[in-house]
C-alpha cells in the first residue's frame, strides 16, 4: 500500500497506515512544486540578505547572532547537535514513523523553504525502514525541537536509528539501505526541529485507538447490560432527541442496534425500575467521549494538515516572516479535556463490574463464581482495575501550563504538548486492560444466565460474545488471572470485536 | 424590557439581561399549551396506574417504594424538604434569577409535566422580585437536587427569601408581593428539584463575562505590546490563514484592528526580530480560549434549551420514560477544559506584566517607575498577579470525577457540574483582577514612553487608554496601590474598555 | 486573660486565646531589652554605612539602589505603599490578631532591630481591639509582604481597621482609642511586611481547630461503630502495639475509652467477623491525622518562635546579614500533607454515613428512616456530605510550587503557603459540616437502635451522644435538613462533645 | 556479604544492599523460633475450630465461606490464583529482592503464623538468585495481594521467574537450583499475599537514592554557587541557629564544609548583594528535602519492622485477631508530601542551571559557550530540564485518596501506596537526571571562571568539580548532548560524587 501526501489531506487513519501496518508514502506532483518553489525563495531571501530568524540569525536567545552564508552547514548541523539530547524512554518504531509521516506531510505545504532533497529523505527513510531512534522526553512543545533533533541527526549520518528491526549507527543504516546521508543547507535545520510532528505523531496513534475504544465502550457496556439483564429505555430515540446531545444520541443507536433482539428487552417480576447508573448512563458518557474525541481531533487534523513553521516562508508574497505557529495549546488543552473524560468512562466501566459481580444487582453467585462461591472468581481482580482506573485519574491531571519560562525570559510560554500525549496513550492503554476486564465479567456473567435462564443476546452481542469466547473461556474454578487479562487486553488492543459486530449488522 | 421563554432559544445573553439587569420574563403562548398538554398526560397516567419513578414510586433507592394518589402533595412536599439541605454560602440573587429562568425554559419543552401553575410560578417570583436564599454546597451534578429544593421551599411558602434586597420568610415574601404559595401535586416536586439549572445558571453567567474577557483579551494585549513597543509580525493574516486555526485567526484580526495606525508599526534600532513569547503568541492564546469557549458555550446552550428531566414525558407517544438525560458530563467536562485554557491566558498576562517591568525588553525604567527607580512602583505588585495566578492554577485541577457512590451503590456516577462552574466562576474574578492590573502596566508604560518619544497608539488601543485612564492615573510617585488594583478590577468587569473600542471602530 | 510574649513559648493555643478569645498581651522584660539592645546596635550600623540589603538600600530588585538617612521615613512610608496591594476577602478581626500576635513574637528575638515603638504599638492595637483590614490574597509566601503592608498602613494611620467592631479609617480608630499613629524609621518598613505571619496567623487557627477534630474524630467514630453495632477487635492494644505507630495506637486507645461498658462489645448471631474499612480503619486513619499534625504542628511551633527576617540582625557579633529565613516550604508542604490526610479522613467518614444508611449492613431501616421507609429521611444528604468531600479532594490538590519568577529573575523560588493555608482551612469547614452529619447519621442509628433492643452506650459515647441530643432530635418524619445540618456544623465547631466526653472520663 | 535478619532491626542500607548488591539473607535464631512457636499455635487454633477471616473462612466478601482442614491446601492455592492477576511493567528483580526480604523480616516477627518451611523458602529463593516475576500494577494497597500473589506463584512452582538472570518457568528454576516448590497449608496464601511488602521494597530503594540525592544536593548547589560567584552569608551559622530549622542547618552546614577555602567568598567590584533565591535558598529548601524525608523514612522503617497482618496471630495470648494494620495511609501521604517537596528542589536545581546561562548574572558567555556565543551551547538543553520539571510537578499530585470502594461495600478504603511508590521512583530518577544537567551547567561555568580568573574551588567541592570532569570533558563546541546527559544521569545515580568528596573532608 502507497499513501500519496499532499500536506492537506492527511488522516489519523492514513498515519496508522504508515505507522502500524507500514504502508509505503509518495509526495504529490504539486507538493514537489511547492518544495522546488519555496527553495528557490529562499536562495533569493539569503542573497537580499535580510535579517531572518534562524535563518541567516541564530535561533531562541541567540537570535542577535548573524550566520554568514559560508556557514550555512555548520551552523544547521550544530544546530542538530546542540538540539540532540532528549532523554529516555524511546518512542517505538510505529511512533517515529507517524512522526515522520507528519512532519512530511506539513513541509509539503511549501512554508518552510527546506531543502527538497531534505524534505524527500523523510519518504526514503520512510520507504527504507529507516527508524532513528528518538528519545521521548525533552520537549516542553512549543516545538518538538529535541526529539526532532534526532530524526536529524539520523539523516546527517550520526546518531542511531533501526533497520529492518535491528539498530545500528545511522551510517551503517544508510550504508546497508544505500542511501547517502543528506548535507544540510540554509533554514534545514530548523525545518527539520521547528515543528510539533512529534506530538502530533505519538497524538494521531491515541486519537486512531480511541476512535475503536469509543465503538468498543458501546459494544462493551450492552454486553454488560446484558449480564445485568438491566434496563433499555434510557436509550430510547426520544429520549436522545429530546436532550439534543449527539454524542450520547449516537451511542445510544448503536447499543439498540447492538441489542436487537436481546432478551434484555423482556422485563422479569421484581426488575428494578432503574439500573444503576454505570449501566443507566453507559451511553451517555460513552457520548461525552464522543462529543470530546470530535473537538480533539479537530484540532489534531489543522495541526497534520498546515504549518507550524516559525519563521514561515509566504511564496506569493516573497516573504517569511516572525509568528508563533507552533503554539498547539487548543490542541494541548483539547487532550487535556480528552484525559478527562476518560476517566469518567474508565470510572464507568469499573462500577459496571463491581455492580456485576453483587448478587443482589444480578441475581448472580457473588463474584460471578460458576461454582457459586466456591472459588474466588472475580473478587480480588476489583483492586486491579481500581488501580488502573486510579492511574488513569492521575494522569488526567492537566499539566500544559505547568512550565518554565526560559532562554533568558524570551520562551515564556509553553504547553508541554508532548507529555500531555503521553498521558493520553497510558491512559488509552489502562482503559484497554480495564475494558478487558469488563468483557471478562459481562461475558461471565452473561453466560450464567444462559445457563440458567436461556438468555439470548441481541444481535451484534451475540457476534461480540462470540468473538471473545474464543479468546477466554467461561471461568469454571480459579486458575491463574493475569493470562486472561493480557489476552483480553490485546483483544481489545486489536479491536476485534469491532470486526465481529459489523459482520452481523 | 422583557424576554418572552420559548424553551427553544435562550441565550447567554438573555440569561444576563434578566439575571443581571433585571428583565422581566413571559411564557410564549405555544409553551403555555405545551404546559397544560403535558399536565393532562400525567393524570391519564396516574390513572392508568403504570408504575414510573418518582410519580408514583419513591426516588433513588426508594425507588420501590409506591405512592399513593392522595398522597401526592404529602410526598412532594416532603421530597423538597428532605432535599433542602444545602450549605453556605448563598448564591447571589443574580445567580438565583439566572437558575430560575434557566429552569423555567426547560420546562417550557413540555417533558417534565409539571403543574403549569407550578411552572408560572417561576416567570412570577422572577417578575415580582422575590429571590429564594440558595445555598451553593450540596450538589454532585446529576441534577442539582439540593440547592433547586431550596427553590421549591420558597415556592411552597417555607424557607426564606430575598423580596426588594431584603430577607424575609417565604411567607412573608408572598404576603407583601400578593401571592399564595403553590400546593404541589403529582411529579411536582421531582420537575422542580431534578434539573441542573442551577449548574447551567452559574456557568451562563460566568460564560457571558468570559465572552467579554476574550474580548478584552485582545485589547489589553495590543496596549501591552504597545507599552513594549514590540513586533506585530506573528498578527499578520497571511501567518494566520497558513494555520488555519478560527481562534486565533480572530483575535489576531481584532487586534490588527485595534493596532492600526500605531506607531508600534514603526522599527527602531537595535529592536528585537521576535518579542518574549507572551506576546507573540498573545493572539493565539487567547484564540485558544476562543476555541474552548465556543465549545463550551455550544453545550451550555443546548442545556438551557433542552429537557434534563427524568422521567421525560412524551406527549406523543404518551408515555413516561425513565432516562439519564440529567449527565452533564460533556458540559463539566467543557467547562474544566476551559478552566485550563485560562490557566494559559492568565499566565501569559502575568508574564507580560513581568516583560513589562523589565527594563532590558522596554527600555524604560525598572519596575516602570515614573521617576527613574527612586520610587518602588510596580515591583512588589508582581506577588500579587503571581499569588492570583497560582490560584487559578490551583482552581483548573479537574474535580468532575472525584465523587462518591451514593445511594446504595444505584448512584455511582456523578460529574460534580456545580464545583466545576464554581472554579470558573473563581477563575474569572482572578483574572479579571489580573487583566485590571495589566491595564495598569500597559498603561504606564505607554505614558513613560509618550512621554519620553511621543508614541501614537492605535486607533482602538487609543479610545481604550483614554477610557481607563480616565480611572486610574499615571504613578508618579508611591502610593498605596491597593485602591487602584480595584477600580481597575471593576474598570475589566464592567466591560467599559470594549464599549470604548467599539465607538472608534 | 493577658498572656505574656517572650518570642519563645508561644503555642497555637496561646495564638487562639488572644485570636478568638480577645485575650491581652504583654510584652517580657526581657524581650523588651532585646528590642532595645538591636535598635541601638541599627544606629550603629546607619553610621557605619555599611550597605545592607533593605535598610540602606532598596529591596528586591531594587537591591542596588541607596538609601540616604534623611528619606528613611519617607523610604520606609513608601515600601508600605508599595506593598499595599492586597485582593479581597478580607481576613477576619480572629485572623488579624493571631498574625500580630505571632508577628510582635518573633520580633522579640532581637533579630529584626525594629524601633522598640513600633514593636510596642502591635500589643497596643491588639489590647485596643484596632484591627487592621487585611486583604487575604496577594501573598506568594517567602514573606507574606502584601497583607502584612496593610497593617503597617494602619499603624503609620492611614487605610481602615475594625475598631470595637466597626470599621473604620485609621485616623479615626487611633483618635477613638487615644492613640498616636507610629512614623517610620530605617529598617522599621521591611520589619513590618519581611514575615510569613499571616500564613502562620491562620495556620495557628487551623491547626488549634485540628486538634480538636482529630480528639472529636474518635468520638465521632466510635459512636457510628455503636450505630453499626460493629467490630471492636482492631481496636485491641495487642494489634496497636504489633504495629508500632503512635498516632493509630493513640486513637484507638481513645475509641476504647469511650466505648468502654457499650453493648457494641455484645456479639449477636450472624454478626460479620469484619467491618468496612471506613469502621475497621477509623482509628487507624485518624492516627494517620495525628502522625501528620504533630509534623506540622512542629514545623509551626517553630516558625513561631524564631526569627524569618531577612536581613537579620546578629546582636552579639554587632552584624546584620542577609539571608533566606523566610523560607517556608518545610511548613507549606507540611500543610499540604495534612490537606491530603484530611481528604483521607473526610471520605473515611462519608464511607460510614453510606454505610449507615445501608439496612443490609446495618439491619436498620434504609436511609435510617424512623416509620422504616415511608420518609425520604437520610437519602439526599449523601449528596451534600458527597460535594463537600469532593471539594476536600480538590483543595488538597498540592499549590506550592506554581509560582512564577519574579523581579528580574531574583526571585525565582516561592511555596505559596497562604494560599496553602487557606486550603487548609476550608477544608477544615467543610470537614467540620460532614463531621456534623456523621453525628445526625449515627446518633439516628442509635437511637433507633436503641429503641428496638435496647442498645447501651459506652461511657464517653454515651455523653457524646447526650450532648448531641440537646442540639439535634430524632428524625421522626421528614422535614427542612438545612437548619439541622447548619446546627450539626456549629456543634462541631464547638468541640462541645469534648467537653461532654472529658467530664465523664 | 550475608544480612542476618531478625524481624526488627532492618534499614533501608540493608534492604539497598540485599537488593542491588546481591548480599544473603539469614534467618536469625530467635525469629526462627517464633515461627515454630506461631505455626503451632494455628493449629491448635484450626483444632479449635474458631471461625478465623482467611484462614478458615474465606477473604473480602466471602469472609462468610467457611473452609474445611481437608482443603487448606487447595483454597490456599486458588487464593494464589486469583490474586495474580498483575498488570505490566514488571517490577526489576532488585525490586523483586528488596520485597521479599522485607517481607520476609516481617514474617519473623511472628504475628502471621506462616508455616516455617515457607517462611524460610524466601531466603533460600533470594540466595539462589530465584526472582519471581511480579508485575507492578494492580494493587491499590491495604496489602499489596496481587503483586505479591505471583511471588506466592513461583514458591509453589507455577508462574515465571528469572534465574541467573534468565526468565523461565518457575518449575525450571526450581529444578536448576535443586529445590522443591513448596505445599501450602492454612493460612500460608493468605501470610503471602496480605502485606505491603511490594510497596515497601520499592519505597526502600527510593528513600536509599534519596539518603544520596539530598546530600548530592548540598555539593552540587555548592558547585553552582562556585559557577556563579554567588554570595555565602545565607550559609552561616549564626542565621541557622536563629531560625531553629534541623534540615536547612545540616545542609549549610555541608555546603560550608564543601565550600572551604573557595574563592567564592571573595568580593568583587558591583558583586550584588543578593542572588536569585535559587541560589540563597539552596540549603533551605534541600533542609525541607531533608525534614520530609527524615518523616518518611521512620514511617517506611517502622513498615519494614512491624507486621501488617490481618489477622494478626498473638502468641503470648494465643489469640488471632481481625484488625486493619495493613493501612499505610502515614507512609502513602508521607511519600506524597515527599514527592512534593521533590517538586521544589527540582525547580530549585533548574532555575539555577537558567540563571547560571545568563550572563548578567555571571558576566560569563550567554549559555555558557566556550566560543562566547558562536556555539549553542546550552540554550537548548533547558528543554529537556524543563520539560522533566514539568513530570515531576505532574507526578507530585496525590492520587493516595483516588480509590474505588470495592468488594461489596466492604473495602471502602484504600491509599493507593504502590502508585505513590511508583511516582517518587520516577520524580529520583528525573531529578537524577536534572542534576546531572546542573552538573554539567555548573563546572562549566567553573571552568570558563577558572580560564579567565583563576577562581579556586573549596576543599570539598574540587573533588567533586574532578570526579565529575573525568567523566564529562568541557564543551569548547557543539557535539550531540544526549550522550553526555545520559552519562552525567549514571554518574549522579551511581553516588560517586559523594565519595570523592568524603574523601578530602
Amino acid at each position: 500500500m502507497k499513501i500519496v501526501l499532499t500536506g492537506n489531506d492527511l488522516t489519523v487513519a492514513k498515519v496508522w497506515e504508515i505507522a502500524v501496518n507500514g504502508a509505503e508514502v509518495e509526495i504529490s506532483p504539486e507538493a514537489n512544486e511547492r518544495l522546488e518553489a519555496s527553495r528557490k525563495l529562499v536562495y533569493e531571501l539569503v542573497d537580499a540578505d535580510v535579517p531572518v530568524y534562524g535563518f541567516n540569525t541564530g535561533v531562541g536567545w541567540n537570535k542577535d547572532h548573524t550566520i554568514a552564508k559560508e556557514f550555512f552547514e555548520d551552523f544547521n548541523r550544530k544546530l542538530i547537535y546542540s538540539h540532540s539530547f532528549g532523554v529516555e524512554p524511546e518512542a517505538s518504531e510505529a511512533e517515529v514513523r507517524a512522526i515522520m509521516a507528519i512532519r512530511l506531510n506539513c513541509l509539503l505545504l511549501g512554508y518552510t523553504g527546506i531543502q527538497p532533497a531534505v524534505a524527500r529523505r523523510y519518504a526514503e527513510l520512510l520507504n527504507a525502514g529507516i527508524h532513528p531512534v528518538v528519545p521521548e522526553k525533552g520537549s516542553v512543545g512549543e516545538a518538538d525541537l529535541t526529539p526532532l533533533a534526532h530524526i536529524g541527526l539520523v539523516m546527517i549520518g550520526e546518531g542511531e536509528a533501526y533497520y529492518q528491526g535491528r539498530r545500528m549507527s545511522s551510517a551503517e543504516a544508510h550504508k546497508l539501505a544505500g542511501l547517502e546521508p543528506v548535507v544540510l543547507g540554509p533554514k534545514d535545520g530548523l525545518a527539520i526541529v521547528s515543528s510539533s510532528a512529534f506530538s502530533a505523531g505519538e497524538a494521531a496513534l491515541a486519537v486512531k485507538e480511541l476512535e475503536e475504544l469509543v465503538e468498543m465502550g458501546d459494544v462493551i457496556s450492552s454486553l454488560s447490560l446484558e449480564g445485568l439483564h438491566g434496563n433499555t429505555s434510557p436509550l430510547e430515540p426520544e429520549v436522545m432527541a429530546a436532550r439534543k446531545l449527539e454524542g450520547q444520541a449516537k451511542s445510544a443507536e448503536r447499543m439498540r442496534a447492538y441489542l436487537a433482539g436481546s432478551d434484555v428487552y423482556k422485563r422479569y417480576p421484581g426488575k428494578p425500575v432503574q439500573d444503576p447508573l454505570c449501566f443507566r448512563g453507559a451511553a451517555y458518557i460513552n457520548g461525552s467521549l464522543r462529543d470530546a474525541l470530535a473537538y480533539a481531533e479537530k484540532y489534531l487534523v489543522i495541526q497534520m494538515n498546515s504549518t507550524d513553521d516559525n519563521p514561515c516562508l509566504l511564496l506569493d508574497e516573497k516573504r517569511i516572516i516572525s509568528n508563533s505557529n507552533f503554539e498547539t495549546t487548543t490542541l494541548a488543552t483539547a487532550v487535556e479535556m480528552l484525559s478527562i473524560v476518560l476517566s469518567h468512562v474508565s470510572r464507568m466501566s469499573c462500577y459496571r463490574m463491581l455492580r456485576l459481580a453483587n448478587p443482589e444487582l444480578t441475581k448472580l453467585p457473588r463474584f460471578l463464581s460458576h461454582d457459586g462461591g466456591e472459588s474466588h472468581c472475580f473478587g480480588t481482580i476489583q483492586k486491579c482495575f481500581g488501580s488502573l482506573d486510579t492511574e488513569i485519574r492521575h494522569l488526567s491531571n492537566p499539566c500544559s501550563v505547568d512550565y518554565l519560562s526560559l532562554s533568558g525570559s524570551i520562551e515564556d510560554h509553553s504547553n508541554n504538548t508532548p507529555l500531555v500525549v503521553q498521558h493520553l496513550r497510558q491512559i488509552v492503554k489502562d482503559l484497554q486492560y480495564i475494558y478487558g476486564m469488563e468483557l471478562i465479567h459481562a461475558c461471565q456473567a452473561i453466560e450464567l444466565r444462559k445457563q440458567r435462564d436461556g438468555f439470548a443476546l441481541g444481535k451484534g452481542t451475540a457476534a461480540a460474545y462470540e468473538a471473545f469466547r474464543r479468546v477466554i473461556p467461561l471461568y469454571t474454578n480459579d486458575r491463574p488471572l493475569a493470562p486472561d487479562v493480557k489476552k483480553a487486553y490485546e483483544f481489545v488492543k486489536s479491536a476485534a470485536i469491532l470486526k465481529s459486530v459489523k459482520e452481523v449488522l
